[in-house]
């Protein structure tokens, strides 16, 4: 549990930031190597590897390096957690709602 | 799309707290007085409150008071634009495999 807190901390923390964003939108649609995934950014290599290196640490990427260049890849099981954490918290409004319902309906016959 | 990047930072920004999340887990399931949800945090009002402050200022949750009690409510539509963002990565990674998947099914042939 504590293991898991500390994982979604880490996944929504790097998630936090439009830069990491866009390059998870990138990565999402097929490996990378480092320098094509900065290309498009307005910012220096050593920012972009800052960034990844956040990605990394949270699980979201996974790099292997080849020769001298790095290649980046998704890693869908911890977008997974994150994207269930919120899906349970909706799940748990919609039946609350649901409920709600149910005891208005009561009250009206 | 700048004003949605900004709302989303804030949004994962505040998600990446278990104090916060926990507080949200405890709202998914009905609105709660302040001093309720401060009951099982081992944590001073005050730091309590920059909790709910930063719920608040991200959209995922408002507030009301009414006389010395202030109330707080779950706000879905922040959950679910975070939520849909997860899932569009999760769709263009999982097409991104069945074309894959297409590819090595031609290969065999």
């Amino acid at each position: 549990m504590l293991n898991n807190s500390a994982t979604l901390d880490r996944t929504f923390q790097a998630l936090a930031d439009p830069t990491r964003r866009s390059m998870l939108a990138r990565l999402s649609q097929g490996p990378s190597t480092v320098s094509a995934l900065a290309r498009p950014l307005a910012m220096s290599l050593p920012a972009v590897m800052q960034h990844l290196a956040v990605l990394e640490e949270s699980g979201l990427i996974r790099s292997q390096k080849s020769g001298r260049v790095r290649t980046c890849r998704i890693e869908p099981q911890a977008l997974s957690v994150a994207e269930r954490w919120i899906g349970e918290r909706r799940l748990e409004w919609e039946q609350r709602l649901d409920q709600l319902g149910e005891y208005l309906a009561t009250l009206k016959i």
